[in-house]
């Protein structure tokens, strides 16, 4: 296999040091330590840090694929496959002993207030993963399985931030409590 | 009315910059500037900034007493006392412009990989604001305002959760949505 380019390395690296330990207390220095790349080549690629936190979204967003490709399994019905989306989450969140979360929720915290692009791509991520939920709420709704008394847009809005909060509560427990008390409540209340 | 302790003013100024900018994004510099303090002084009063931010969270939680005192208004159904509290919780980041979001919420991101005493303190009021939630669902179940069919403690935890989850969503969109969606989808799943 041909050795990865720097600026693979970089956003690889990125990843991981950014989720886990957030934008501001990861200097540029950390993330071309742990690429294992000269910390001069970083502005050969990226022009800030900032630059780069956009780009580590969106590779953070194609590695959730998996988990995101679960929710449009048609050969499942849509609560078993809402069901399976945030069981796989939660799986990956206790791999790896709840200490990062999700690096959206993270970003969501962090970055509003001190990054405009981060901002803006985090709406993007946070909508398309909320019509992803959508179409599962919508499907269920039609085929009898989730009530239909509410809009599904706001469901589907209401279940990502849930989960978002389950996720955050996570870190703080060091434990998937926040995970199951989302799962119960959720499938119980939703259900008609 | 006598000047604020130099202590005093530090604490008033981070629970300020930390609600605000977060912890690594914050300099001891940077709170005692917003103190008007010398920087000298800061290390008379506090062993570190993690210590500090202990504090401050004390102070912001000590804030929140009008908030959550409502919760406990006997004079109110328990479910008008839940949605009255959140509503208050609303009311207060839309005044900030959703700049701000929870500093509870937001430390719980941040924290807890990096320090173990902040990490302990959200656990504890983390869990106060869920019994004080708890309290409500259980009046409100035994009056027939709530469903019976869930575990109060588990409503709880999961209402908290989602909340933080709606809190941490209006920073990205500068906006009410998240709440709007948190009331609409919370009391209809849950009346009776």
């Amino acid at each position: 296999m041909p050795r990865a380019s720097t600026k693979e390395q970089i956003v690889t690296a990125a990843v991981e040091t950014l989720h886990m330990k957030g934008f501001n207390a990861t200097s540029v220095e950390d993330i071309t330590n742990a690429a294992q790349v000269p910390k001069g080549s970083f502005y050969n690629h990226f022009k800030s840090k900032e630059d780069l936190a956009v780009e580590a979204l969106d590779r953070y967003w194609q590695n959730m694929q998996t988990s995101l490709g679960l929710l449009s399994d048609e050969k499942t019905p849509p609560v078993a496959r809402l069901k399976r989306h945030f069981r796989q989450l939660g799986k990956v969140a206790r791999e790896g002993g709840y200490r990062a979360g999700c690096m959206i929720g993270n970003m969501s915290t962090e970055m509003p207030e001190q990054s405009r692009p981060v901002r803006e791509r985090l709406t993007v991520l946070l909508v398309a993963w909320s019509c992803a939920i959508e179409s599962c709420i919508k499907e269920a709704q039609a085929d009898g399985s989730i009530r239909r008394d509410i809009d599904a847009r706001t469901v589907s809005g209401f279940l990502l931030n849930s989960w978002e909060g389950a996720v955050m509560r996570s870190k703080v427990d060091r434990g998937a409590e926040s995970f199951t008390a989302f799962e119960d409540v959720v499938f119980t209340v939703l259900a008609l």
